[in-house]
């Protein structure tokens, strides 16, 4: 927790907070924080600042807050994903949280379990937590917006290409000829497969709704370390 | 798994492998494999080819293996790292073995819980495991050598000097001046401190013996997530 997320029902007055729970307890434990020092703290879609510990005592924490700059800027990309197994999921929602994604649309494909749709990972409030775990791991504030399509074809030929407008569309898949372009400056959207990788009908869908297949070299990459290696790599 | 790894216990002849245990496991329950089918195959630090699969029972597999390739190429990179904790370690060793990195240093630093030098992820079988795991998932075959040093200083003074010689040496901090640089082309050696950071000591040190301090913009990933970020961005 490199910031302290707040949210409006944490203010006692415009410039005072009363945080409990796990907030917290990371402060007084991971930061061993006493009264007087100051930490970053941010407001949920809003700016960042200084918290000045002012009173704690068994459960609650005080802080005097001064808000002064904007959190980081985002990243212009439409990020989808098919949807990956429950644990994979938690992880992947606080990385690319942490690297800047503000859409993020989770999408079936042939090779995502059944199972993983009924997951209780994908009720809105786990999926919350770990974007706000991301969000305080790289000092931001913006909360993404997450979006759950269980069916594929539907998405890909009604919703997806108006999602592409505007931007640089592109789809990872091992078996195509183009490679994954480098440090582009322009919007993008970055499609990404199960484990096992999109059927040749779900690339051929994805290609006729406006996205180029690109490969991203001899390696086949969990999701977990494809999305931060390729966000990285494209921007 | 997206190659089969073989061992040279494997082999009951010169072309043909018996397996059993979790990549027997592995390939009927997921892949549903049958007799006929044909799997990327491996032979540790050695050649990659094709497994025919000439017989399966409850609990053994034979394949006619032929190699007629080699794995990809390597990252040429030293990475050291200051030691995580065992549920991360085992996940960066993974990645990291995924991404082609064959020389990874664990190294102490101030903010390193001790505890985790104890730790029975560090057990030499613990690290094979989830190296092997990371070869399988990007078919590579080429194990990764893992040094640990649990004293940071004397590593810094006498050892680092050496693994740094004929390569650009970076330490990513948040706190420096200088961009990490993208896409370079020459052997490099990049050292990633502790969630929390390395204290100024310790990048006063590694500076000393000649890692140019270089920030990664102002978001602060996870070490998982850095990882794959930097590595993507080198190279």
């Amino acid at each position: 927790m490199n910031l302290i997320l707040l949210f409006p029902e944490d203010f006692t007055d415009p410039s005072h907070v009363r945080i409990a729970g796990r907030r917290f307890e990371h402060v007084l434990k991971v930061h061993g924080a006493q009264t007087g020092d100051e930490l970053t703290v941010g407001v949920i879609n809003d700016r960042i600042g200084t918290g000045k510990i002012t009173h704690f005592d068994a459960t609650v924490l005080e802080m005097k807050v001064s808000l002064d700059r904007q959190p980081p800027p985002p990243l212009p990309v439409n990020l989808i994903l098919a949807l990956p197994r429950p644990k994979v999921l938690k992880r992947v929602l606080r990385s690319v949280s942490s690297l800047g994604v503000k859409r993020i649309v989770f999408v079936n494909a042939y090779r995502v379990e059944k199972s993983y749709w009924s997951s209780p990972a994908l009720a809105p409030e786990g999926i919350r937590e770990n974007l706000v775990l991301g969000l305080e791991q790289a000092r931001d504030t913006v909360l993404p917006e997450v979006s759950l399509k269980s069916l594929f074809k539907p998405f890909v030929e009604d919703e997806l290409p108006s999602l592409l407008q505007g931007t640089l569309a592109l789809a990872a898949d091992p078996t195509a000829p183009e490679p994954c372009p480098r440090s582009t400056s322009c919007p993008l959207t970055l499609v990404i497969g199960p484990e096992g990788g999109f059927i040749p009908y779900e690339i051929g869908k994805l290609a006729a709704a406006g996205c180029t297949p690109v490969n991203c070299g001899e390696r086949i990459l969990s999701v977990e370390t494809a999305v931060a290696a390729l966000l990285s790599r494209l921007f």
